[in-house]
């Protein structure tokens, strides 16, 4: 299988606590074209540490991406670093200038003495056009290798690999004979811790089998991925059929804790169950803080079915805006099942939603007793015309302030999907 | 000045969509002790990749920090590689197995026979407890350079290298008769644009004076960094006299727009306004969908002064929970400066808060028209006892849902934090 390392290039990548996302992108683009990333590396904007990471680079692998240090200013090296590592002067190229000056005339502009700049490019690669920014990228072949010289800018760098740079791999792949490409799946689960979660699949996948089973565990629940790479490249069709079966068994032992497939979150599988339900849902949130409301509304469309979101704070604004009873809040405490399901009902009667959803907990690091220590969280769902009961589920989360909140959230999203999943099922049989 | 490259290990770091975030605190930490981080690498499991990237590194540095791979399983390679790259054969340390052997009495257990594993150490190296979780890590001298291997947990990596590795580093340096230490500022920055706030700084700080400024653009504003570094370093006392400087004459150049110095957050800053002024907050969310009130309640201790936060999705929301009329609604739109204004004005009166926070927009991609496109903002602030008017903001944001979201956020909070600068220099005076 062809190997490759990903080179960002940017002093803010080192120093400025930004991290390099363009990595993740560029990993999954290759993997489609069959190409496996061995190797990540940053550098900041010293030429001499650019060019020493493309020959460190040349070493190892065939593919080289690179990304950042093509902009206007005299900080950006890249093509003069990659011009001193492979030997190929760099040379005004009028095509690359071309399509500056077409898509500067689209702003009413002129290239600037800055710009031209952009314009270089070393002999003999071809120049890749930047649909969305001034700075054209780059291919070179050399020495057996590829180069590609992408923008920093993620949303540039995208659309060049995927209209430019991605098709180019896969032809040469398929010249050298080589059409496989790397498969993969992935499942999100929650509720099962990893090392519960790596007992009930022990024994799947068997080493020698060319798939490669791995766990990654968040505040948001475990992702389960398999990937056709390691020992072999498997041919197309082949390797997803051995993933199609595997999917299968993983969702036989553990299917009641998978919430979704791929890169879906949350948000969105229940969002899709709302929408096709015809269903509103009105939400009230204490501990959580807004974070429901957040993450429902990052998916487009989400006004459809999301109502209202009520996050309450201060007792006064449950007994206000939910109707939570003084007298339940002092006799039970704000952080209890009792609470939890009043919320639910509360907010779903006032808004007249189809489903009211609850959260009430101590996210801290204050807050917590012996009996209601930090992490304690109540959550509760409230549906159906003359609901008095609400479904409530308890739960003791670890961490810091911030994942306990993610936490929260999910278990919350999690209870609502469960109970649409099983409206779903009674509704079609 | 002594340069390091971080090697962050792991296969999840290369496959399953998760970026290497200890090189941030460990970059820092590195800064504080005179060491400038010059390359960081992310590689694999494979044993014959980690050794190559140890190799690689102790070419080009002399401080190496190796983060992951120090785990039970038989994945973990970091302690094999770090064996054969240095010739230092592996050998059961008693330091370790008694360390690991306390760590897991206090929860009651004994050491597994794969965790046994983890305390196999390089010959020669200093064994670095761990007291977070099992791995313990170490510290290895080796041909003129330094080798630090910790976990990669980053709650655990991140102990480890405050409590036995920083000052290790420090004392070393000092031996050397290098005190010096590479020093920092940052000042947060809202409402200029990245083109604009270069030009305003422009001239302010010479390419030879050993200071690095650096922007860095996201949908919170842009952050202004000033490192001394690259040209040499500058003696400790000196290099922050130089800092101070300059944080002021940039200051006095672009100080309206200066929310913050350090890494402090705008919910940080505007929560400690609240509370040292007593006042409590109500917010009215439309487009934000519940950020606002997820970005106040990370910050510990946001109970005293934040009340509640209704996030009004839909415009029935909006008449019933913060009284717009339906007629206001129907003439204006649901987007509007007369709706913001009448939803700060709603909510902080049913709370009986100090201050009343709201927003309306379009957040996208669906929902624009000619007149209102995405991306059309309003934010608005209602306080006093008797106020009828609200302050109004209009903006017009660019970008996808999500960094709308975030930029109107950030709008709304700055339009807070601005009125509560002014309320605090009033009362002053």
């Amino acid at each position: 299988m062809q190997q490759a390392e990903i080179i960002a290039v940017g002093s803010e990548l080192l120093l400025g606590g930004r991290l390099d996302t363009n990595s993740l992108f560029l990993t999954e683009g290759l993997a489609s074209a069959g190409i496996e990333v061995r190797f990540k590396s940053v550098v900041g904007d010293e030429e001499a540490d650019i060019v020493e990471a493309i020959r460190t680079a040349s070493g190892r692998v065939k593919v080289i991406v690179l990304t950042g240090g093509l902009g206007p200013t005299l900080d950006d090296r890249t093509r003069q670093a990659v011009a001193r590592a492979t030997r190929r002067p760099l040379r005004r190229r009028a095509e690359a200038f071309e399509g500056m000056r077409r898509r500067l005339a689209v702003w009413g502009r002129t290239p600037t003495r800055a710009q031209l700049r952009q314009v270089l490019i070393p002999s003999g690669a071809e120049v890749l056009p930047n649909p969305v920014g001034s700075a054209p990228g780059f291919y070179l072949k050399w020495k057996g290798c590829v180069l590609v010289a992408l923008p920093g800018v993620p949303s540039e760098a995208k659309q060049m690999f995927a209209v430019a740079v991605a098709p180019k791999l896969a032809r040469e792949a398929a010249a050298r004979g080589r059409q496989g490409r790397i498969a993969r799946r992935m499942l999100q689960t929650f509720g099962l811790a990893e090392s519960d979660l790596d007992l009930r699949l022990k024994g799947l996948v068997r080493a020698e089998s060319g798939v490669r089973l791995g766990l990654l565990a968040s505040p948001l629940g475990v992702t389960v991925s398999l990937t056709t790479c390691g020992i072999g490249l498997i041919a197309d069709s082949k390797g997803e059929r051995v993933l199609d079966r595997l999917v299968k068994a993983i969702r036989k032992r553990v299917g009641a804790y998978v919430y979704g497939e791929g890169d879906e979150t949350m948000e969105e599988v229940v969002g899709r169950h709302l929408a096709s339900g015809g269903l509103t849902l009105a939400v009230a949130e204490s501990c959580t803080g807004g974070l429901i409301g957040h993450r429902l509304t990052q998916v487009p469309g989400s006004s459809t079915y999301l109502d209202r979101v009520a996050v309450c704070y201060s007792d006064q604004a449950k007994i206000e805006l939910l109707g939570v009873p003084k007298l339940l809040v002092r006799r039970h405490g704000a952080v209890s099942p009792e609470v939890a399901a009043v919320m639910a009902r509360g907010i779903r009667l006032r808004s007249h939603a189809g489903v009211g959803l609850s959260v009430t907990g101590i996210a801290g690091p204050g807050g917590g007793t012996a009996q209601k220590p930090v992490g304690l969280v109540y959550v509760g769902l409230n549906a159906g015309r003359n609901s008095q009961s609400s479904l409530i589920r308890e739960f003791r989360f670890h961490g810091d302030r911030h994942s306990i909140k993610l936490r929260a959230s999910q278990a919350a999203l999690e209870l609502l999907r469960q109970w649409l999943v099983r409206r779903g099922s009674r509704a079609r049989s």
